[in-house]
């Protein structure tokens, strides 16, 4: 169900800066964090964008925010539906409950147990379904046409993109323009944000996005100019399995500077030295743009360089680098 | 040897106002980060100072650049020392690099292979010593005598508590007065300067230290008027494990509200929370105001809390709640 209140094409400069204007107050204005002794080691300056400090964690509650708030009572009276396991199925739940309304959220029975808590947690009714991706759209599909929820997809939807863009405009307004604005790409909603308020709000900005090796289908469907889907992709970075949308792909397509893709143990290195060095808790999708500098240094010495680290959504009883995982 | 450079009394305001301008450039003005979940669970509002993104990671980095900064040329020509094995070290050789200054600092040579190699990596002569606080002391002596360092306290230096008084002007000035304002409570020097900041640019804010039970002797000193000494500390918040010293007594003694002591087992319930839900990193110390607060949600219900997370130094290998631990 397509609903009216969306955004039915690219979003314009005044679809974003209108997008801001109505989340401003939901969600946090995330601090950019610099570190000297990474500044020194990388030979640029970075700034760290740290939507991992967004709430529920990551970026995706400024898209969940976005669509809900773009939803009048009328159209929110069924609830809002999506299927997800990740970082928005817990943006969309608080979202929707911050709202006032219901959320319908259909997760694989195998996600683990902490999703399905965090979510419970802000209210949503979770649906199981089988851990296929045609078990999720099918089951969503029913859900939808029992509840008549509005589907509010996670990436492949012009208010969702909207929301996401409003990181990177932050980012602009708070340290002006930077040679280069790094950002994971997983379905694009996030990086098709960026590349557009990088274009509205931004001078010169080239937008890179940044990929595991082991899930490079934004790489190669960007190189061929076609959507490949995502083939059993294998990566550490659960937030980047999934594959461009049409609307994500259409955004990127002709605005993109670069996809570089990275290897595992450099998104494990990186996300350990942002850790340990920041002190922030960063997840491995986050920490995939800081690999890529890490990997093509010549490119970024001397440069600026601002990072959008995506979340901090972790398990703490299994990290990475952990005796245990060896 | 006393440098004639640094404050002979108790900070004034002028005194901390001048530190604040010293070492502005220096620092980071760090973020004050909220979570609503926090909130929501604990009952009151809470404005968390995050110190734990400070440089070198701890609010030690402002005493250490007050006492560098207040240091001429003349002063520095034979550098500076102390004795720590935490986070003061690390400071102090940072900002005596900063300076172009030397740094000795005597350690144990029980120390943690991490530490000195923090240290070692800003350029600092390190010393070793048996461990034991006359080891250090004694050592420390020679090494003064030897090349006529200045010898700059952990704490116990009325120029150092005024650098860590501008962690507390800092929120004041970002948020406006608060009912409470929490530091955990080691050698006394960030608590020491907190309560002059709450004094000279708050209104009627009480500070609460917070403390280990399992060394308590700031407590105990301030409730019989008298410095105890730490005793055979037993407590996983490794940077609260010091005794008060004269200068830090004397402002606590008539200033400070309280001192709240907390189990073990809080303060890692405490730390965890923390790393979770604000996916932020903290070291023990840092999560004992927070322990304070959930151990005595009565007295906060309603209110509004500033709470300054001294440092996020740990061990990412050995964590609290790994299983490895239990």
């Amino acid at each position: 169900m397509i609903n009216s209140h969306f955004l039915r094409n690219i979003p314009t400069k005044s679809d974003i800066k209108d997008a801001h204007l109505r989340i401003k107050e939901a969600i946090h204005k995330t601090p950019v964090l610099e570190s000297s002794a990474i500044n020194k080691e990388m030979g640029c300056r970075i700034y760290f964008k740290c939507e991992n400090l967004q709430k529920v964690g990551a970026f995706k509650y400024r898209g969940a925010s976005n669509a809900l708030l773009s939803l009048n009572k009328e159209d929110l009276k069924n609830g809002v539906a999506t299927h997800s396991s990740g970082n928005h199925a817990a943006a969309l739940a608080l979202a929707a409950r911050s709202s006032g309304a219901r959320a319908y959220i259909v997760m694989p029975e195998t996600a683990p147990e902490i999703k399905k808590k965090v979510v419970a947690s802000y209210g949503a009714e979770i649906i199981y379904c089988a851990p296929t991706l045609e078990a999720r759209e099918t089951t969503l599909e029913g859900v939808i046409a029992k509840t008549g929820a509005i589907f509010v997809h996670p990436y492949n939807n012009y208010t969702i993109i909207a929301g996401q863009a409003t990181a990177a405009k932050e980012i602009i307004e708070e340290i002006g323009n930077s040679d280069f604005l790094l950002a994971p790409v997983g379905g694009g909603g996030l990086l098709s944000g960026s590349v557009l308020s990088a274009e509205y709000f931004g001078d010169k900005i080239s937008v890179i996005g940044c990929e595991p090796k082991g899930a490079d289908d934004a790489f190669r469907s960007i190189r061929d100019g076609v959507i490949y889907p995502s083939v059993n992709p294998k990566t550490i970075s659960d937030g980047l399995l999934t594959s461009l949308g049409d609307k994500t792909f259409n955004i990127l397509r002709d605005r993109l500077h670069l996809i570089m893709t990275v290897e595992e143990h450099s998104i494990i290195t990186a996300m350990r030295m942002i850790w340990e060095r920041m002190k922030i808790i960063i997840e491995p999708s986050s920490a995939v743009p800081f690999a890529a500098i890490m990997e093509n240094r010549e490119v970024f010495t001397g440069k600026t360089v601002s990072v959008i680290l995506s979340g901090g959504n972790v398990d703490l009883e299994s990290l990475p680098w952990s005796t245990a995982n060896r």
